[in-house]
């Protein structure tokens, strides 16, 4: 069934096997009359694609968006933008020996168990390279949300076990150093790891940060379409992740209901929180507050080590997955996130302007 | 927009205010011939509705529910399955003082702020009276589910600090105690804390784990409908849920890749792996292994401390919440869960079933 | 599948069997502060129920609507709105002896032929007890709708081939017949013919129209989600229609271009046309327009007269369906057709809501 | 809100604007293991083109096909099928003079009144062109229902008041006269009437009937998503359709119900129909009988003969649209219809593959 599209009234259908002819996404539901261009969307395939390093081994390509349908004149016209990003790469012949082999972690064996058949020539849909579709996606809803004061930030809270604290936390860091770790001291721990891994053909996992600021209180459906449910489907989504927090998350078992509460108070006429162990969401809708949430990232489950497996023909066998590969992706998983973010967010604030006859009449005045 | 309908094929819509004269569910896309009848959906929801205890406080409701279409002659018919429970007690004057004060990390502002109105005799939809049409709806995916052979099992893993390690579980041991912890010593220590807490006013957190045992290989769409993300967003949609973790979950990090990654082997001409990180998903979809998954429980925000917050009117003023309160939650979300579980497991069964050609003409042999 | 929900934003789910205990629907995205009660809702199930005449045989039931939910204090919450009719007859024996037995142009056979089951007490869903839960939300779509000045009218067309041309018509006739024919004399001509059908116990077809009035231009998708093309869904999926039609419908064929084309001109700053060919509806985007469609009706399947058939066990066998049956239909699919027409066009109201940036915006100023 | 995407299992998202870069069609939920490349495609989309002919003026495109995504190694993967359609005369100027000029009974006018802005180089997404990702996406539904035994067929019913009677039918001369009437004397009447009409610088309409032979009975849900009402929307979706029938449709009403009413009979084993006047759908859901649909085409709105309009500074203006025109485009419009019937019954067998526990039991077994 029909697993590649995303959202009700600004819906996202991605498509594209990592070693085919091309990615993409069409995107239905965008507002028309909103200023968009290539560069919108290039700007945050140019984050998703760090430049070539020691902990990123990109493949060769510009990753160049075409933007198909759906803007005219430098506006959206209301009709399905449809966007593709060439595979420049899909003729690598890496992926030849592991036709048959179901490697560790990976999706080989459960794709053949669902679907029969896989384009063995790599991860297919289940590869990273899917999330061009979302990155590209979410370039447009982070345009749409710009016009309502809503900005994105994220960082790496987290490899393996070097953790940044609450309060160690300097956004100025961030954009320091390739890991996006916001505190020098720990970046450097995480760097000589990283190096240590690498000789060992092994790899790290860790874990992300994103806060939304600017959300106006009010969004996210009753009951099953809670904002943080929503958020929860969008990031866990995205390869490699395993637990999903928001706000204080795993560690709201921690404080008794007392201290875990966040107290209203008033200030400027506005209604404000003295903490925000909610993460910016009460009953699943947005308080006004910041939206904090957090990702666990596991460790790349493709290494250099030599690893037991099976398969095809029911065999135990070794294996070895040939080429180089990234230590650690954590860093890169922050734009991804922060994409499958907006596209939650810009849906909810559209399903919202019809929820009061109020907000509906004024549409139309 | 609607927000309370849940599933694809499987479609679940719940309605109902906790203080309105019903609360309900309605399933439609049931497959026909399943035997069915109220005692299945009783049975759940009597174990979701625990007797009177110390660390309970259910409101005198008998919660029978009625099946008012869709079953026939104790055969599902194939259409919509319509269930209803009565509230008796929706009369209650408890809560009238709360009409224009917003309690700290309840809903009351948030749904002012989306819909400008809202039933102030409770929690409304955020009520987790809401949870009567999901478990209901869940029953009927359970009873689907065991003809294919699956089954479910959830237990308190943590209560506040108090937290059962892996090596402790005892099974036997959950339905024992109140709080369905898998421990017996454990059991008395979260006891001794939950009775402190109740003499101060105050109340604790904790975590769930949802066990689901015999599913088979092949479950979950790709890309935006893996099996983790699904679950993710069905329990994090659960009131006072604050982080889900599919596997070992936010432990995940602490692992390198070669120790994290799950090893095939076959045996008895089955593949197995030696371990279940994953969490028995792969690329979002089901490799066969029991499926994990923890969710971190937030202590109730209802306590009788008087706390500090704001009225509609934007002055700053203490609020004392009248009535006895519960002062833990994590012991009854596990058949919530479950149900939650449930209800996506059955959806991507039935999505699945037309994965392939194979499959597809199979149905129509 | 589920084929009981309809819409997208304002989303409606029936559910009921004819001789079950009851027939429900719950409207899941209706906007909050609208104000509405039961009677609402009784006043267009009244109109859906005619009073015991020679060419109807209702049920002795009051089909008095409660609404159970998403009303406080005479508002609409935002929240699912469930509405529940009881079957107040559904003991009734008159079908037993039709337990095995096909009807012939009923859906017994087909209902077999899906789920293996049926509720042989009845139609089950197929029986036009269905619509009381469409012509319920209908209701609350109405509602809405009347706020930006969309009004409804219905009326039939014709009986048999007792047809009134479009220049007979008499809106002034239509609540003065039973019929609810726009003109005296062949409402007469229509009366005699019913007559004579009752005593060879056989029926009639017919067809209706529908008109909307104070519709804004600009409502509709592009491609599938049309204005016609949802409203052919809506009114096609009504028990016993065979045909749509939009504006001049089947003689659209009988006009060259230049005369079917409708000019466009301007007057008192608006821009209008001066024929409506098009049915109100150009590209599938409202033009402000009249929407006028018509829905052709065929004779009720239930007739007195003997007829051939086969039953379960293969067998040609001859059935006399007892009891008395409605001679014609037509005149009571009006209302229905008119609440499926408003479920279009509300629908259609809210989504296009979000279909401009500054449509967007303005509703959050 | 998105429009562009239709069915639910299978799903079919088109995108592009008839003067953009490109046009195309995403097919999710496509099963995997069906044999398929781009021929299959490529031979629906010739018979879309016609061609040059004095009643077609095809753009001089070759429309070729590419499949970028969705197949490997000839087979369907079970992921996203992306389908693009290069538009290479998109630079046309052709349509620069109409930039601020509503064409009657265009879609320009409506598209403003929603959009606040157009392509006004051509009918963006109003535009015939749109239906060729409709085609492609509907050759791999033709393709999967080839295998179940569906057939199609579609021929010209009438040209305007020439009309093929059904006694007059002879299918095996369709193919043998560019306008697909199947009968050679009504053939070279409608020949005749176009020849007229081209120097009026007037069109003409029709009406298409489309014939579905070896449909299983069971297909069809109950209530909304009935097969005609599905099928209603489908054909009503496509550009310049104004009424939509099944089985005898208008003529239905002619008919007193003992008539109506198809009578059932045994014969080898099987149970039939003494009539088809149902069209082969009893209560939505198919009864094993050919399904008969039937269209009404108006006459195509762009004509050469001045006409009166508004333009966008609301003056009452002569416009004359310039270029060729087609006269008709009755017979291009049958592999349109052909194509969105696949597309409803393909989703209407997967829907139903999981309609009894029967069925979704041996899909797994």
């Amino acid at each position: 069934m029909s697993g590649s599209v995303f959202g009700k009234q600004f819906k996202v259908s991605t498509w594209g096997e990592s070693h085919g002819k091309a990615v993409g996404v069409v995107v239905d539901g965008c507002p028309a009359g909103l200023t968009l261009d290539e560069s919108d969307i290039q700007f945050e395939l140019d984050r998703r694609r760090p430049g070539k390093n020691k902990y990123a081994t990109p493949r060769s390509e510009s990753d160049k968006v075409q933007i198909l349908s759906g803007v005219f004149e430098g506006k959206t016209l209301g009709t399905p933008i449809s966007m593709l990003v060439e595979n420049k790469n899909q003729h690598s012949k890496d992926y030849s020996n592991l036709k048959d082999v179901y490697r560790p972690s990976h999706a080989d064996f459960t794709y053949d168990a669902k679907y029969g058949l896989r384009d063995y020539r790599g991860g297919g849909r289940a590869s990273a390279r899917e999330t061009i579709g979302r990155v590209a996606a979410g370039a447009v809803a982070k345009k749409i949300l710009s016009h309502f004061g809503v900005s994105f930030m994220s960082y790496t809270k987290a490899v393996a076990n070097i953790e940044v604290e609450d309060n160690e936390i300097n956004l100025s860091e961030i954009e320091k150093n390739i890991l996006r770790i916001p505190n020098a001291n720990k970046a450097k721990d995480a760097s000589r790891l990283l190096d240590k891994l690498i000789k060992d053909g092994n790899s790290a996992g860790g874990s992300v940060e994103c806060i939304v600021k600017g959300i106006k209180a009010g969004l996210g459906e009753t009951v099953f379409d809670k904002t943080d449910a929503l958020l929860a489907k969008a990031i866990m989504s995205i390869p490699a992740v395993k637990a999903v927090e928001i706000g204080n998350g795993v560690k709201a078992r921690e404080n008794y209901g007392y201290d875990n509460n966040d107290n209203f108070y008033t200030e400027d006429n506005a209604i404000k929180k003295t903490s925000n162990n909610a993460g910016g969401i009460l009953g699943g809708i947005t308080d006004g507050s910041d939206i904090l949430l957090r990702a666990t990232i596991k460790a790349p489950a493709s290494i250099s080590k030599p690893q037991k497996t099976v398969n095809k023909s029911m065999e135990n066998v070794e294996v070895t997955i040939e080429g180089r590969h990234d230590p650690v992706v954590v860093h890169r998983a922050g734009v991804i996130i922060e994409a499958m973010t907006a596209l939650v967010l810009v849906d909810l604030l559209m399903q919202n302007a019809t929820s009061t006859m109020d907000r509906l009449l004024k549409a139309y005045e």
